[in-house]
């Protein structure tokens, strides 16, 4: 029985096709394997979506390491790599497994413990030839293919859907975390395995916060409201924000939101292939500096966005990443006045061969309710 | 204005209480610093429950290292600590404040990333010394307070009026994705600020997966379902499953469910100050050897539940850890017949001067619906 298998799964020639990028990516830095220890990656390369494995890339073999709970799943959801489980911990196996080998084998700095390295070198002994090589598979991953953009397409349509929906709710006397709850409901009953973040609803002077975190707080009369929320649709990840005003909105919101907009609009005109990642950032920054809002506007203008919902490129200041045609990235300028409140805008793009198309396609006027 | 408080925060005197016993436990090691870097920790010690930072214990004080977006949350949340906004990462900013320091610095190898920890001793220079320390935090957060049991318990409340509604709504060709949504949604809208875990609903031969995750699978006739959820009230965890069955359940299942419920019996009577770890396992996996089912049961018997929805102790095989009075466990033994079907009952406890006593009070008939 498939007990796994998601409808949007890949056909499994993908993952060959992209255990060959990874050898073609790291022979260029004479590096002979990789040790993938980042599941999302594992994910990408293999197809397997437990939660406990590594994938070893070698030349002429991929090995998935993990341990007797996903026996069944490992074998239905990668049957491209040959399966080892693990016996005692996991890095202990790998390492064994590496005394072996002869070449030099890559691993990732940032995605293992200092703790999991000792296991890993220790019983992998000291002939082993180990060579840091950060950020190759998501290197890899910033490029999206046609169905991987049909996915988020489709993830971005039902956070769409429960956004119209949810601020259909918006009224005063409704609390932060009522509204939360909808989102996170009315997104599984469409299909979502999940949200892929926890949904932000700040209101007044909360919506000035760009982390705030949902509270028992009650939505008052004139006051800002951020919605900002994201589905998990057959693994992939979409990112949404809209602003709206409980009341009549007085002139000074509007003219906030009338630059958030604008620099948003800047934004999705500057991307394209070939721009740098920084001067899309710099495309929104300007237009809010022009409204005199530029230290007002506190983080990125975006991010990439797939099977992780903050993942490479990073829209911010000074980037120089060029941005390939198929890079799906987020587009979301903000202002945040402390003690008042805030306006953030919020889509996801993606670059096409010409330049670029949104992938969430709610109304962003400004709501008044 | 204090964006963040919950109802349930703890009085800030406790925080230095807890400081002081780091400084005992550290000092017990010869250690004169702790650099705490994972964040149930960092919350722990000090109140702060922004998404970044780390937390430096030093004899005479103890330093919130974060960014700007956490400045008015850190001030609110722990007024304890000193505030140090980071310049450049976290960890070079860290590691420069360290550099200053002549003690001995411990930290955790398995809570910083190799990445991290190059950064870290980078800035800090070749002479600090450093030593490894594990686990410190950990230890101290097993005994609970009288308060965040009080917690735990009412974090356990709602989740047993969850389980209820919910396991009236499970009926053939409702879907495990939608009983899901259904948890999420009555956690929430009890006052939960989110699940302590993504909800398990998983039925017929799903049952017998300890780890599924809920599918479009409609429920069917004549089927096992094991629903597996927990709330996460004013930053404390609970953890509860119970296993119903469709239809009129067949003799073997009866018996199965007897083996389950006699078993976690077994475990909770052995439950008490001075036990160790493995004997409140070995309890149970007796019970289902009588019944010729100890191969059925994979995993451990339980775990320690609070601020993480998986903390220290584990109650394992072989385990040699004593349990203290104020230790709150999972108590969740579970058979699992692949192609057939789970069950697994699983209720929190606490460890009481005398005995044990329940935290989640839903009753644990075996349900025919």
């Amino acid at each position: 029985m498939l007990y796994w298998k998601a409808a949007g799964d890949m056909d499994p020639a993908i993952y060959a096709t992209r255990i060959d990028r990874v050898r073609a990516a790291i022979g260029r830095k004479r590096i002979d394997a990789l040790l993938v220890t980042h599941l999302p990656n594992v994910l990408y390369l293999s197809g397997f979506s437990g939660d406990s494995g590594y994938l070893l890339v070698e030349p002429q073999r991929a090995t998935l390491f993990t341990d007797g709970r996903f026996t069944v799943q490992a074998g239905e959801e990668a049957p491209g790599a040959k399966l080892v489980l693990q016996r005692g911990s996991l890095p202990a196996t790998v390492g064994k497994h590496l005394a072996r080998t002869k070449g030099i084998v890559g691993y990732s700095p940032s995605q293992l413990s200092l703790l999991t390295w000792h296991a890993l070198r220790q019983a992998a002994g000291a002939t082993l030839r180990w060579r840091a090589a950060e950020g190759i598979v998501e290197a890899l991953r910033v490029v999206k293919s046609p169905q991987e953009i049909a996915e988020i397409r489709q993830a971005g349509k039902v956070v769409c859907e429960v956004a119209r929906e949810v601020i259909g709710l918006v009224r005063p006397g409704v609390r932060e975390l009522d509204l939360a709850a909808e989102i996170g409901y009315r997104l599984r009953r469409k299909g979502a395995t999940g949200e892929s973040f926890a949904a932000i609803v700040a209101a007044g002077p909360r919506s000035a916060l760009p982390h705030a975190r949902p509270t028992a707080r009650r939505i008052g009369k004139n006051e800002l409201v951020v919605l900002d929320l994201g589905a998990i649709l057959r693994r992939y990840c979409s990112d949404l924000t809209r602003t709206v005003y409980v009341g009549s909105v007085p002139a000074r919101v509007r003219r906030w939101y009338r630059a958030v907009k604008e620099a948003q609009g800047a934004a999705l005109d500057a991307l394209k292939p070939g721009v740098l990642a920084g001067d899309v950032d710099r495309a929104a920054r300007r237009v809010l500096e022009r409204y005199k809002l530029g230290r007002y506007f506190v983080h990125s203008t975006g991010h990439g966005i797939g099977l992780e919902i903050h993942e490479a490129p990073r829209l911010g200041r000074g980037q120089g990443t060029p941005l390939e045609a198929g890079t799906v990235v987020t587009i979301e300028p903000g202002v945040y006045i402390e003690g008042v409140g805030g306006i953030r805008i919020e889509d996801d793009a993606w670059v096409t061969p010409n330049g670029s198309e949104l992938l969430t396609t709610l109304g962003r006027d400004l709501l008044e309710l």
